[in-house]
């Protein structure tokens, strides 16, 4: 990675994307998420809902992981462009605290855009609605891996 | 584990006390789902429907993060009663193959059940609406850890 | 994997071949170490030194990590044989009980060998030096992942 | 972790505890290898050695992993001092670019440090032997879980 590249697709072609191929998960790229979106960084919002919750009030795993799929997938995908097969082979997470909400900001770094290997690290942590998070105390820690090729 | 508990809660018990306490999810958790609830090992069925599908007809990660996390909380459950609390710490899974329904078959091991850790290795193939999965392929494998407290 | 394939290397092949490119681990690979070596699986059997011991009597770490990397790695190349390359890419483990040794005995199973991705799955427990292991409590179990590709 | 807290052994502590409790490893421990041990943080500094090579002149799996190994257990003692008992539960590492050495810069981040848990994010690069390593494409990233317990 030793030079910057462009991104092939911002936040609102990468909606228009996912809105194409898997309409049923549009919603879960729509550019208001996305508070931050270059070059191997996003930084993801997502707004809790009753779904979301375990007993206790605690955001469930699933969700979480959830996140940490579409974090890094929009971001490899906003990298590669429409014309790549992105598949993700591994996750590895660890839950750290309570994740608590109401807004759930999940940040993802490119830390690997091989030839046919991509890897992102994702830190997730709560914020009120309109505010920072405190990712020094990072609520989930993930290592997401995809394995890349060509579709033509 | 020189000695095999007997569990605190069968597939009943398992439903009523999620359906209890979590009645959102009380349809994950229905008893027709087990085909095998017993000491150290569960194995769930889930029907795949439109919802866990991305384009491809592949069924998506966190549906298969989804499952591998109902199957290993399911036995511990079973094992640890309504009395404790356990809770996700890590998950680490591996996408092996492209999962193609129609059902998914998610094989639970219990393989730590310490005091303070359980551990459950996750084994996910596809099957045939009544039959059996193909193990020896998985479409994934995964482990996942829980800290376990009493409640009371 | 619906054809069983035939080993490209046996134990003596990977002893050759490994005391060629790499004789400073030429040890670890001693034929006398595999207890078994058949396509998809590998038994490796290892006597604890005392370079492997922590405070407590307790194997380290680093030398179980070590174990499932040599296992794993012994197998993928039995199947691919000396004409191929195989980088690990990611290695996610467990530590369940202490490891005590005098032998540590490490299975590894191949669980995906595609055309540029292998997993191995792996499990590790002690047993007396002639004997048996107690795989059903394992001290640690790990996924291992590997890229490959061809080198001519 | 609102609070920054005291190191509880700094560097000299740190090898002081190693060479009595296991004076195999005190050359690892050396003081002169950490760059950096303040609260939350360690920068730990290996130059590779022959034993370390892959063919190739890679760095080996097992190196990188014991590299992370020592990071994050250097960086627990330090905060918990020789009361504790901090057992290594779980490593998760993925490996994204050649180790090359000359020197290998492991660092350590406590993302969790409660009582029974704790948690570090781990990055390592290659540097010349007295320069700085680019983080921003590591050769490694890891995660380490530690049980903890009071010895006393």
């Amino acid at each position: 990675m030793p030079d910057t590249p462009t991104l092939k697709l911002d936040r609102d072609g990468l909606h228009r994307f996912i809105s194409e191929v898997w309409p049923a998960q549009q919603d879960a790229y729509d550019p208001a998420r996305y508070e931050a979106l270059r070059p191997f960084f996003c930084r993801y919002r997502y707004p809790v809902t009753g779904d979301d919750l375990r007993p206790g009030a605690t955001v469930s795993g699933p969700t979480m992981m959830r996140l940490a799929d579409i974090a890094s997938y929009s971001l490899i995908l906003a990298h590669l462009g429409d014309a790549a097969l992105a598949v993700t082979t591994g996750l590895s997470i660890d839950f750290l605290r309570r994740p608590v909400g109401p807004t759930l900001v999940c940040d993802a770094e490119l830390v690997k855009l091989g030839r046919s290997l991509a890897v992102s690290r994702i830190t997730i942590g709560s914020a009120e609605d309109g505010s920072e998070p405190n990712l020094a105390e990072p609520e989930a820690i993930a290592n997401v891996t995809y394995s890349l090729s060509l579709l033509r």
